[in-house]
């Protein structure tokens, strides 16, 4: 039997080609890696419509994206700088938490699960004493799949001279996103998210003025932007063993992208997943927690159905068996289960997932409500 | 052409089959993942010669093993703990470098790099004010190849009631290595070394009460080293993304370690590998820069020849042309290069390197000294 599908927030489903990638050992200080990993680098900067020439910078780092989130945080604030986070789900909570962890001076102002952070409030956030230099955002929560307006919010803290810190995980590459007329400095993502590599680094797009502002500020030495950062420069090289497969794999994975058509072809794809999803999983008595509006195409979280004869352990294990993948919940207030509608994945694949569902609810005798 | 052979300290030359292993997508949080990554954290106690029964643990960690490294010591150490390294090279330094940055009181004592710390001078250190409350040191100095006596190093830091920590990144699974008779508290090393699997992780193995009493003390999120164990222990699950397809490759790697014989036959095979690199190139007119010893089978330095007809860039590039990829030198007052023995090398393999060496010596109109 073949491997179940993903449909999670990743790892995820990957092309053949992709894992075909890393059918290879190359060395990591080799002339044809090196080569390999400048293009990625460059590719990440034209997937984010920024280049080079613009000022900005590719700095991949080892580790899940979890690791340049603290990379960021731990590297790119001063000793007497303060976080502001506007969080609305568990990794807007976990920027806190590395904040704290390092000792960063951080404040949080938390928004409903199901509601994105104003704009009027995070104005007036910027304005109380202490004043934050830097603030970070979660792009796409991936706890609910809520979709944040990093643009209007971008625009106040760039006002405000504040550095912006977004955690684009599990958008970027899935999600339309012009960083030229964006206020970000350090936009974080992974690889094994929009742009269906496998696992094992992550990276940091920023602009490099930003970035070279912090010298001598590193928390870390295995997190230190700048010095990743400078070491690639220097010599292209990684300043520790990369995940050579795995960056075989990611250049595969983006020569894809491309072949699709881009991120505005992968938009519509993961678009056309969801809205296949969506009827299906209503027809079966699902009902999404997010409001429509502010729901992304990336991942959904639906309610658990009020049936008692509903358990999800047996549902996801039911699932499993027939081939597909489901996830957890992760929302603070209401029992929800997640399905991800990103990876290498088709109308066709949901449409059997759909089918699947139906089956095991069938076999759980659990009632529908529609 | 077939991608060269790896004569490095890792990334390595890897099984066909532990590379097939990664022609999967497995679920992080999946029910088979959880499986194997439990058998491979119990199979790493057991090529320790220890057990979670007799009080040990492995901690997987994502990223290099410097990132493992740094895990230990900002986990471990008590805020107002004092780490002293023994350092003979670039990895001991590096662990000094990492405490600096954390702000953790730290001392060296540095030997030169083609001699061992040596216990009478351990002792004395033990003894001076402030009394250092860790120990760190490298068992196999990767900068120059040199084996580090930990046992008898070892028992004076026990001796003395510090805790012991080192780093095994090049050892561990090619050098015997008995932790139960070890006083080791802490041992660190990498996927993608003497255990033939590819990088993405590296991982601890430690004694359960040492680990359990650093609670409160981590200085990092990522990095967490009690909280990714108790995290692994709850639900079996890596805190945050792991790399899925390096911990499918993993365990393939460690299937190929105990169809081979374990340690002891791969130990056997690595020492074959160095004494068919040896006289090969000593009859090609080089010179190891270590004594024989205190040499280790795993990585060799060679002094550059003395014809300035030798340069090392054009060397390296011709054999990498030739399908062989060596390694540059990092001793601090020698030119050298590397030539690891290890991954999947044969004494056939080591023979092509030492045929393709004379012809490019030959191209290069280098002067044999022999």
């Amino acid at each position: 039997m073949s491997d179940p599908l993903l449909f999670t927030p990743g790892p995820l489903t990957t092309s053949a080609k992709v894992k075909a990638a890393m059918q290879r050992d190359v060395g990591s200080r080799d002339s044809e890696f090196i080569g390999i990993v400048a293009e990625i680098r460059s590719e990440l900067l034209r997937i984010g419509g920024v280049s080079k020439e613009a000022g900005y910078e590719a700095v991949p780092m080892q580790g899940s994206g979890t690791f340049a989130i603290e990379a960021v945080l731990s590297s790119v604030i001063p000793p007497d700088g303060r976080l502001l986070v506007l969080a609305n789900g568990a990794y807007g909570e976990r920027i806190r938490q590395i904040a704290e962890r390092l000792k960063i001076a951080v404040s949080i102002n938390r928004w409903p699960e199901d509601e994105s952070p104003n704009v009027v409030t995070v104005w007036r956030l910027l304005r109380q004493q202490p004043r934050p230099t830097h603030v970070a955002i979660v792009h796409l929560e991936t706890t609910t799949g809520i979709l944040n307006p990093i643009d209007e919010i971008g625009a106040v803290v760039r006002e405000h001279g504040c550095r912006f810190i977004v955690d684009a995980m599990s958008s970027f590459g899935g999600v339309a996103l012009d960083l030229a007329a964006l206020p970000v400095d350090y936009l974080v993502s992974s690889a094994n998210k929009c742009l269906e590599g496998v696992p094992g680094f992550s990276f940091v797009i920023t602009r490099r003025g930003a970035l070279q502002e912090s010298a001598g500020w590193a928390r870390s030495v295995s997190l230190d932007l700048l010095a990743q950062f400078e070491a690639l420069e220097s010599n292209g090289q990684f300043r520790f063993t990369p995940p050579t497969h795995a960056l075989l794999a990611f250049a595969q994975a983006l020569a894809e992208l491309r072949e699709e058509g881009g991120v505005p072809a992968r938009a519509e794809r993961f678009r056309r997943n969801r809205e296949a999803l969506l009827p299906g999983m209503r027809q079966l008595g699902f009902r999404e927690y997010l409001k429509p509006e502010c729901q992304s195409d990336i991942i959904t979280s639906f309610r658990f159905p009020e049936d008692a004869a509903f358990e999800f352990a047996k549902f996801y294990r039911r699932l499993a068996e027939r081939g597909f993948v489901i996830y957890p919940g992760k929302v603070s207030h209401a029992d929800c289960f997640r399905i991800g509608t990103i990876g290498r994945l088709s109308v066709g694949d949901v449409n059997g997932l759909i089918a699947a569902i139906e089956r095991v609810l069938t076999e759980m005798n659990v009632q529908r409500v529609s």
